[in-house]
């Protein structure tokens, strides 16, 4: 693999989630590892109970777009990918989720096991859990309040984790994944704390989280590491977050949105909201988060004609596989890993 | 939806395989509408299908890359889509079969439901079986021969035809498909043809067929016109298809490969071949496509190492949901149709 840039992969050090291997020297040596090939049966293994478990609850899966002429606006820093569609820019897929609100016009409740592109910062390659390519189980839920999301996410991560605990012990073995870790996971309910709680416990730590963001990766690993099962984050401020989080009504510039951070220093695992779908606002939060509304011209026309009312949360497959099977770095988690800054296959 | 082209949108026009309707107004319009709402459930119903029927043989599900430093090339004059990976000129996949060589590492049986993105000619907007963005249910069998792939083909195709009669009836009474026209899809061996016989036949029909070139358009839809259950064609000649078609040993000029043509006048319903993954074969075959073989340098290295030997093919996802739902276009097989040269969601 090629490395462009010096940060981008480190020398061969012992695995575990704070020290994450480098890179493997090709596309064959991890394709043909052990490792890999149980890392793969298990991602597979949580695929098929995600759609079982969706389907049996009346959600319909359907294939999201990979390019159209607007995305949901980049995160935490990272790009989107430009691509010329008969002489018009088109974007890749950093996330379908305008598309998915779109989709609740043909059915209730729908999914997506969703591909997505976005240009992380070169130094996320040392993170352990940014790829430039990764995929989302991506799930709208129209009429839904973010509380009905919540339980939904909370509900299909349990099932996804008892199935492999109960079906695939052989590769968590091989893996060294110990299946105790997931105890409270399928018993107990998730944890809940806001924003501001988590701000304020991370300053005590000694950690200077900024009140007005997103908790940075540092932040997000020191309260995961202090958990033993998933838990949510709710209530982050504006501006922190994308013009389609919904503000609470009785509590301006706070959001009605949602992370899910995995125990054991795994970090966020999803991230969810109601979504606003009024026209106007749509019009004045796009304005407020730098967005040039010009640019979403279908969601807009759309927006105008009436966009129903809707939840939904993106469960990060690659994170959730890589806390599943307890891997070093969330790369190991995908068949052709592609970490920022770094050509590979 | 905004026509690039005066030949990508024509007007209205009776539903027929023979005229094309018009592009929906709105992706709102599409999405609400009755038709494609069955049509998508039955889309759905048929990788449900597809999946349990290629698990319970033993294949492995993997997730498709979805950019790359190289890609299939393209085929029939279709355009492969740039993009920028970090200063790196990566490509959209136009279709994985690369990737799907080297999977085989790591397992013996795979499948892929894999998006691509082929810039097709403006004129193929009017064909009615072409899509800018369409997916595949792309399958790879290691050590296994044209027949061996073509035997999972057949088999899959009756299998989820099957399921679908029995499991939707509602949805094909819907969209006025006479499930009488499946009976012998579930019931009969699929027909066999070389391509040389498909030629002679065409130009006994008076169709000017090149017998150097794949079928035609035109004449793909008179064969299949004809036909009233799938059937293949073999043995395309040497040119008209990619490098990794292997070469039949002993006729030269002729190579190991297929495509699975659809009754009715619906067209390919999918491409497949024996792989070439011989390390000098491979280079030679690049130099007579004209492709370079600098650019397929993760690929090449591989094959040096050593690429399993194998046989696969890819069938065209919204193609074979138009077949079985008996819809007049294939962009009505899609959630979020995207024409070639038309701008739209």
């Amino acid at each position: 693999m090629t490395v462009v840039s010096a940060a981008s992969a480190g020398p061969a050090a012992p695995a575990s989630p704070a020290s994450p291997p480098a890179l493997p020297a090709s596309l064959d040596a991890h394709l043909v590892s052990e490792e890999t090939r149980a890392t793969l049966r298990v991602q597979s293994r949580m695929l098929a109970a995600t759609r079982a478990f969706l389907t049996g609850q009346g959600f319909q899966e359907l294939l999201p777009p990979v390019i159209g002429p607007v995305t949901d606006p980049g995160i935490r820093g990272s790009k989107q990918v430009d691509v010329d569609f008969y002489g018009h820019r088109y974007k890749l897929m950093t996330s379908a989720i305008l598309y998915k609100q779109a989709s609740l016009l043909a059915f209730d409740k729908i999914f997506y096991i969703a591909p997505n592109v976005r240009l992380e910062p070169l130094e996320t390659a040392v993170t352990h859990r940014h790829l430039a390519e990764f995929h989302q189980i991506d799930v709208e839920i129209r009429d839904a309040r973010r509380e009905d999301a919540m339980a939904v996410a909370e509900a299909l991560v349990s099932h996804v984790v008892a199935e492999v605990v109960r079906d695939l012990p052989a590769e968590l073995e091989l893996l060294g994944r110990d299946k105790d870790a997931f105890r409270e996971v399928v018993t107990e309910a998730f944890g809940r704390v806001s924003h501001k709680e988590a701000v304020a416990d991370l300053i005590a730590l000694g950690h200077p989280q900024d009140p007005a963001s997103e908790i940075d990766w540092e932040g997000e690993e020191i309260i995961s590491a202090k958990a033993s099962r998933p838990f949510f984050v709710v209530d982050y401020p504006k501006g922190s977050r994308g013009f389609y989080d919904c503000e609470h009504a009785d509590t301006p510039g706070v959001l009605r949105n949602f992370d899910l951070i995995a125990p054991e220093g795994y970090g966020e695992l999803a991230s969810g909201s109601e979504r606003e779908h009024d026209y106007a606002t749509l019009v004045t939060r796009m304005r407020e988060t730098g967005e040039n509304p010009a640019k979403y011209g279908w969601y807009l026309d759309l927006a105008r004609r009436g966009i129903p009312a809707s939840s939904g949360f993106g469960i990060g497959l690659e994170r959730f596989t890589r806390y599943v099977t307890g891997r070093s770095a969330v790369w190991q988690a995908s068949a052709y890993p592609k970490l920022p800054g770094v050509v590979s296959a």
